[in-house]
């Protein structure tokens, strides 16, 4: 029912705006005649990139640092904001080399992530990538990450025993292990190595 | 190194408040004597809870919503915001009454969830439960939610074919199943059944 006659948006308006963030309060009209005022986060409109890197060794890279949100160093897989313009995989391996120190020569697209969909558009692309090699990219961290390798196998105590919390990084660590587990697995696209040295 | 000293908290301020969100800048200097403003949600006190219920049948209960974030219906676990004071497990079997129609006899504990630790404050503790019975509580939803059930040992269609985005409850899915699967299993506290039919 509700599938096919999703609410009307009537009215989207900003209420609040800082540097990073920006709400909006929307007027919706449920089908059922409903009215309700919905705030929301609105996501960048390029999304996020998270990445997967697959050593030979299977191992998984993580890194880890300081999330201001929690206060606590957080391990979690490399991921920033796609820039305007920037191609998702362009994205996937510029991040990795700012803050993991690798570039990637394999990469796939594997899925679409979302956060709390119901109060923010924030979309997630998750990558997974392979074929490792040692190239740094300055970027804005304020301290160096430690880069930590976590076998791929093991994903299941890195998160019941809370080494992660990370919700995105918990779901895309278990969706590719799925995805490479397949017969199919994942469809890669080549990228040139490319020799950066900062 | 960072690990042992971790960025000194010089200042927080609220920049900008909403009904639903409030937004704050953090002054920081790290170790290395860096400092830099960070920006943040606040997230509430108590924190969120999503609910893992399980049938006799080995299928999670889901439920299909508007998600105003995305403009789409999510499909998802049951969660919600956990009230002053009130407890974890009382909060999950509170909303997966309100929002699927179940209560529930069986409660574990399982983890807690972070999304997006650098911008967010926002915590989500898992439960997982079984011994389902019939038991709807109003909410403050403005449509009926559809209740999808879906098999256990098929996750990974569920979310690696997109029917799923929301990363804490494919998280929690994987998680669930990984936990209900070792020898010992998640630690039980049984509760009364309630008699509630509105």
């Amino acid at each position: 029912m509700s599938l096919e006659s999703p609410p009307k948006i009537l009215n989207v308006r900003t209420i609040a705006t800082s540097r990073l963030f920006e709400i909006e309060a929307v007027d919706l009209c449920f089908s059922n005649g409903v009215e309700m005022v919905f705030e929301r986060l609105k996501g960048n409109a390029a999304g996020a990139v998270l990445v997967v890197p697959i050593t030979p060794q299977q191992e998984v890279v993580l890194i880890r640092e300081y999330a201001c949100g929690t206060e606590r160093y957080e391990l979690g897989l490399p991921k920033g904001r796609i820039e305007d313009g920037e191609a998702c995989l362009i994205a996937a391996n510029r991040e990795l080399m700012e803050e993991a120190g690798f570039g990637a020569e394999r990469l796939a697209y594997l899925a679409e992530l979302t956060s709390a969909p119901t109060y923010s558009g924030q979309r997630t692309h998750v990558v997974i990538v392979t074929d490792l090699y040692s190239a740094r990219l300055a970027g804005d961290e304020p301290e160096p990450m430690d880069v930590v390798l976590w076998p791929l196998a093991d994903i299941d105590r890195l998160a019941l025993e809370g080494h992660c919390s990370e919700a995105r990084s918990i779901a895309a660590l278990y969706m590719a292990r799925a995805c490479l587990a397949t017969p199919s697995g994942p469809t890669w696209t080549i990228h040139a190595k490319e020799n950066i040295h900062e």
